[in-house]
Parts: C-alpha cells; sequence; structure tokens
C-alpha cells in the first residue's frame, strides 16, 4: 500500500515519516512496518511524537514492536511506557542487557551515563597484538570504532589502542604493552552538551564513559554528540518561538495546554504594560498621537534588546563572556545603542513633525526612543548574566523579561515626558 | 605572561579564547603563540572574530602566521586575506596543494565540494591486502578513517574497503578483489546541510566526495558535519534575535551598522501599525481604555503566531511539512488557537470589565482577541509556507511578516470594532 519508495526505507526514514503523519495515521500505517526494526523506529522518533503514537496502539501491539530492543533503545522509550509493558520488556531481555540498562539508569536524562552505548570493542589485559587480530577476522567492528578498550576483569578501564596503533604493531607484542591510558575520557555524570563539546574538540570518533569507579560504562561516540546538539539547538528555536518542542500532530487539547503556559505568562507582563498606559490616560485622551505612536518605541527597544540579548546568550553559553569582559561588552553594546537610538530617533522624529506638525511631539518621541534603546541594550546584558548566575537559562526565560522591560520603560518615558511637555 | 592553563590549550581553545577577546586583546596576545599551529587556529575561529581580527594584523604577520596552512585551512581563511597576503599563501604552497585548492574553489560557499578534506587515504587498484597492510605499518591513518578508497590513475573513484573487511581478509587477496562500490557518496555540488544530514544518517565516519565526472574530490566527514549543523543552527538563531551571527566585539560602527538593517525594517513594520492606529483616533480620543488595552490584543496575537510559525518552519525544513499534509496542520493550528483564544479571551474580557466598568469594551477586547489569535495561526502557516515555494528562507522572513499582520489585523479588529459599538 505504501509507495515503492519505502522499499528502500532506513530505520530514521521511518521515524522522520511516522513523526510527519498525524497519530491516526500512523496507526493506519504501523502494521506495514511489521519485519523492520521495529524497536529501533521507536527510539530513532522525537519524543513527543513518539509519546503520542505509544499512547495508540495496544500493550500487545507495542511489546511486540519493542521485541528486539537493544539496552539503549530500551532506555529511550522506557519513560513512555506502560508499566505492564516495561517490566515485560525488561524481563525478556538477556541478563546481560538487564544489567546494562540498570547502570545507565543511575544516571539522569542530561547525563552522558544515561545513554552510555554498551556496543564496545573491549579486549582483556593478556591479549597479544596477533591474537587480537585474529579475533578481529570473524568479528564485526561497531560504528565508529577508532580504537579498542582494555578493561580488567573487574570492567575497569586500563587503557586503549588505536586501530593505527594496531596497524603499525609486530604479532607477537602485547596488547597491554603498546596501550596507554586514553588521554580524553568522558565522565558518565557529565553533562551531554558538554560531553558532546569534549568529543568534537578530541577528532576521535568515540570516548570511553567510566563510571566514578573507573569502571568502563560505556561509549560515548559523534553521532551521539551530533544528535545531542540537533535537539539542544531545535529546542532553544522552540522555546524562542514560545513553544515547546512539540509534535507537529500533537491533539489539540493537549497543544493548547502547553501553548497557554506560555500565553499566560504573556497576558501577564501585557497587562503590567497597560497598567503603565493607564497612569497617563490624562495625557492620551488630550493628544491622541501618542497612541498612535506609543507601539513604535516599544518595539523599537524590543529589537534592540533582543540584538543585544541574542550576542549575550551566546557568549555566555560559549564561555567566552564572564566576569572579566562583561563591562567591555556593555561598553560597547551601549555605544552601538547610543549610535542607532540616534539615527532612528532623527528620521522619526522627522516623520512625526510631518504628520502631525507638533514639534514638541516630535521631540518627546526622539527622548523617548534613545532612552528606550538605551535602556534596552543595558538590560539586554543585565537580564541574562543574572539569570546565569542564579542557574536559569537565559534563553528560557530572558525575552519575556526583557520585553516587559522595554515596554514598560517605552511607554512610561514616552508617555511620562509627554505629559511634562505637552499639557 | 598568559596564565599557565594555555600551556594544555588545543587548537579550537586558541581559537575560543581569540573570539572572547576585543581585536585590541587579541593583537596584543598574537605574538603569545608563536610557534603554535597559528594556521589552524586561525581557521578555526569564527569567520566574524577572523575577519576583525585579519583586518588588524600586518600582511608580514599574517603570511608567518598562514605559511604552514594545509588546503583546507587556505580554503577556509582565503576570503578574508588582501589579495597580496592570499597571492603569496597561495605560491608557497606544493603544486600538490596548490591543486586541491583550485579543485575545491570551483564550488560554492554552500556546497560540499568547497570544503572537501584532501586528507584522504587511497589506495591504488592493483594493491593486495598484505602490501597494504605493510604500508599501513608505517603511515598515520587520518582522523575518522573507517574506509579506504580505492582510485585509478586519474583519480576516479573506484570502489571502498572497510577496516573492518580489511581485517577479515586474507594477506594475498587483491584489494579490489574485496571491494564495492561505496553504497553512498557525496556529491560535490550538493549543500552542506544536505550532506551532514546524509552522513549523519548513514553510521560512517566520512564519505567519499565525488565530483560530476565521478572524480574523488575528497572527503567529508561527522566532524565537519558537526560543525555544519552548529553554525546552521547558530545563524538561526542569531536571526531570530534580529542580529547577524557577529562577533562579539565587532567594531561599534560596523556592529552598528548591520543591526540597523533589522531596526530599519521594523520601523518600517511600526509605522504600518501607527497608521492603522491613527485611522481611529475619533474613538481612540473619546475611548482612553482603548490606548490602555491594544497592546494586549496584539501581543497576544503576536505570541499565538510565533508559536505556530515556529513548528511550520522545522517542518518545512526537516520536509515532514508538505502540500499533502498542511491543510491538516492548518486544520489542528486553528483548533489550538480557537481553544486558547476563548480561553483567554473570557479572562481578558472579565479583567476589563472588572478595570474599567464598561461590558461592550469587554466585549470588544474579547471578539478582538479570538478574531487576531485565529488570524495569527493561519498566517503562521500561511507565511512560511509561501517564502518557502519562494525560495525565501521562512526563518529569515517569516517572524517580520507575521508581526506587521498581528499587529495590523489586531489594532484594526479592535480599534474598528470599537468605533462601531462604543461610539
Amino acid at each position: 500500500m505504501l509507495p515503492r519508495l519505502t522499499d528502500e526505507f532506513q530505520v530514521d526514514d521511518w521515524a522522520w515519516l511516522l513523526e510527519s503523519l498525524t497519530n491516526e495515521q500512523r496507526i493506519i500505517i504501523w502494521p506495514q512496518l511489521e519485519g523492520k526494526e521495529t524497536s529501533s523506529i521507536l527510539a530513532a522518533m522525537r519524543d513527543d511524537a513518539r509519546q503520542q503514537f505509544v499512547s495508540g496502539i495496544s500493550s500487545k501491539e507495542l511489546s511486540k514492536a519493542l521485541a528486539d530492543s537493544t539496552a539503549e533503545e530500551a532506555i529511550e522509550v522506557i519513560d513512555v511506557l506502560p508499566q505492564k509493558v516495561a517490566t515485560r520488556l525488561i524481563k525478556r531481555m538477556t541478563k546481560e542487557t538487564q544489567a546494562h540498562i540498570k547502570a545507565n539508569l543511575n544516571y539522569d536524562e542530561d547525563q552522558v551515563g544515561r545513554y552510555a552505548n554498551h556496543d564496545v570493542y573491549t579486549i582483556p589485559t593478556g591479549l597479544s597484538v596477533g591474537e587480537l587480530r585474529a579475533e578481529l577476522k570473524s568479528n564485526d567492528l561497531p560504528d565508529y570504532t577508532d580504537s579498542f578498550l582494555i578493561v580488567d576483569e573487574d570492567n575497569k578501564l586500563l587503557g586503549e589502542i588505536t586501530i593505527n596503533e594496531l596497524f603499525s604493531a609486530e604479532p607477537e607484542e602485547g596488547v597491554m604493552g603498546l596501550s596507554h591510558f586514553p588521554e580524553q575520557i568522558i565522565k558518565a555524570e557529565d553533562g551531554l552538551l558538554d560531553a558532546s563539546n569534549q568529543l568534537k574538540n578530541t577528532n576521535k570518533s568515540m570516548l570511553p564513559v567510566v563510571t566514578e569507579h573507573g569502571e568502563l560504562l560505556g561509549r560515548f561516540d559523534v553521532n551521539d554528540a551530533l544528535i545531542v546538539f540537533q535537539q539542544h539547538y531545535e529546542e532553544q528555536i522552540a522555546h524562542l518561538g514560545k513553544v515547546s518542542d512539540e509534535d507537529l500532530f500533537a491533539p489539540v487539547l493537549l497543544s493548547a495546554r502547553r501553548r497557554a503556559v506560555w500565553l499566560g505568562i504573556n497576558l501577564a507582563t501585557a497587562f503590567l504594560a497597560s497598567f503603565v498606559i493607564g497612569v497617563f490616560d490624562t495625557v492620551l485622551a488630550e493628544v491622541v498621537a501618542l497612541a498612535v505612536l506609543m507601539p513604535i518605541v516599544a518595539s523599537m527597544g524590543g529589537i534592540t534588546g533582543s540584538q543585544t540579548l541574542t550576542l549575550t546568550i551566546r557568549g555566555l553559553a560559549t564561555g567566552q563572556l564572564g566576569d572579566a569582559n562583561i563591562s567591555l561588552l556593555q561598553n560597547k553594546e551601549l555605544r552601538v545603542a547610543s549610535l542607532n537610538g540616534v539615527l532612528w530617533a532623527v528620521l522619526v522624529a522627522v516623520l512625526t513633525g510631518l504628520w502631525f506638525e507638533n514639534a514638541m511631539l516630535s521631540g518627546v518621541i526622539a527622548i523617548a526612543l534613545v532612552v528606550n534603546m538605551l535602556v534596552a541594550a543595558l538590560f539586554g546584558i543585565l537580564i541574562p548574566v543574572a539569570l546565569d548566575k542564579l542557574n536559569i537559562d537565559p534563553a528560557l526565560a530572558g525575552s519575556v523579561i526583557l520585553t516587559t522591560v522595554t515596554d514598560v520603560v517605552g511607554f512610561f518615558v514616552f508617555l511620562g515626558s509627554a505629559s511634562l511637555v505637552l499639557i
């Protein structure tokens, strides 16, 4: 029934296809995937799409789909499984796989240990190069293998030998003698993003993930790093759009509830701005032009602030911005804002003069623009720095707070100075 | 002079450090990098930071710093070099490196061919497994090598043999006989982002990059893919913040000029909204509460639209959203917007009633909110889809157009229905 195209579909393609369907369509199409690597496909789907889908099929179908799960796949999906299915899934696995899952679940969702891949080529200490080569004749290497890890009988990581070193060695040499302790390892309790950055900078295909007791938990490879980066950025972009990283066809009620959170926060800040405007109702009633022009002051401040905020958040995220250079950035951003403030204030003043033929009004809006753009640049730095010190992700809350500041300050300065000058 | 810490600095750490300094500081610190891999460090810096820095040091210093450039590094930096330095750099390179550079420069900045890495382990057709192994004894493998590429004397790609296959083979077998044509290759004219996605899905460490004539141009590895993804997302996030992906300490004038572009666009759209408000000056003068409340209508529409827009842009970017399911998404988003529209309209109507004790005003704002949030959801889909069909990146222009729509519609419906009902 599906177009021929899907004959060549790989795991990722199926996951992609399922994500692009509504949940009803997913359930209709699912039986066509019989015989495919269903456990890998489920593990490869976006969290939210998987969650919707899993809740839509029967426990029996789900158990069948997950029958061939690896430890890694089970860990990826287990959170959204009904208790009964999860228990049955774990029970049917080998003792070894069960142990792997247990070891990984000691770590949180944002720690590398949780996702450490147990598909590692490890070798015991006593092996010679010749014996290893003989072994490799009939053993496939896992993807992204550029070195072999040497462990003792307690699975403690002792060293590594790269493929390069293996090629250069003589058959009678002992592997242990040729090995060296890895220059870099990843600690199981490290954050996913830190580990990804670390791996990226080593130019290696994978690094060993090691517990606090020095035991080899598994590996973390460049493909893992790639997925971590992608998820991290996609989440950030979703939050900037005031939405969670949700399924394209999430159920209407669920979607509405999630988005309501952002709308509610926005409404509270919008009312705050309204109260500020309300303070100046006398001047607004006398000079209607103020009501006409006030969105300009607020929005120019908003854009200026957002520009500085974006740069500051990136600087904080890369660690390039700290106590040592924050005042330098502040200095620069204030100069940039002054230049643009004056430039656009002059233009807006001229246009206002032509429109309303009121020089005082031109003066008032010019002053309000310059002040609001300077305040915006200042808070574009102060807000994320403060949030960062409080351990709150500035990318999440920064723009909401900043817009509130630029709205409130913009309306206050514009209408406030108008009520001093114009009546 | 620099803290001891920097003794262990790698290329990426130096690039990171330089990026976090002002250009004056970079120039002061630069002599400390004597003897480090300066050409790699320059190539690893962000485009904009590198451009600032290069313009600040003398041609002589620059030539010295670039003396050991590989072909890949030269291609990365060449665009920002003074003509004289560029010519001298190329001239001093070996004929082979010069040919590599020339081959890559046949491709655009967003094509894989431009950045194809020539550090590939290639083997001639006649070699036996034993001879290859002997060769590998004294030759280092490039990073991210999981297969060897076989080329004929015209550098035409004939096949590959994986490291895995090499381990399993007998010494007397011919490499060519064991090889197979790579299941996946990257075409030199492919886009960088497409190539990165392709590589990610293969679970290989690298893929060969091949010209339209079937010649091996070089390779594209997972680290390249990682950098492509990172740059792509960082640029997108910068644009969402209405700023270009600029150097933290770009010169004030340059920075101000770049940001002025976004501010100018914003001002034009803000004036458009002001004109709409201006149409209703009579009702505004009579009912000041309208001026107090109108930002609420605009901003709730803005958030709703941005939520739908973000989801639509992601769907278009992943290719999961197309003609086949766009109306399904529209249907769903309109339902979500109706639910939230009614919910928040009721709340805002109640608050307005309590504040201004005017039931008609409550009714007007409730209607305006529902209409604006529905329009926002609709245009949150229509705008990016239209931009995408026009081959304009929806991530770049989408939010500006959408905000204009939600502002204009919000003010129009709110003030328009007020002038019908309230006077």
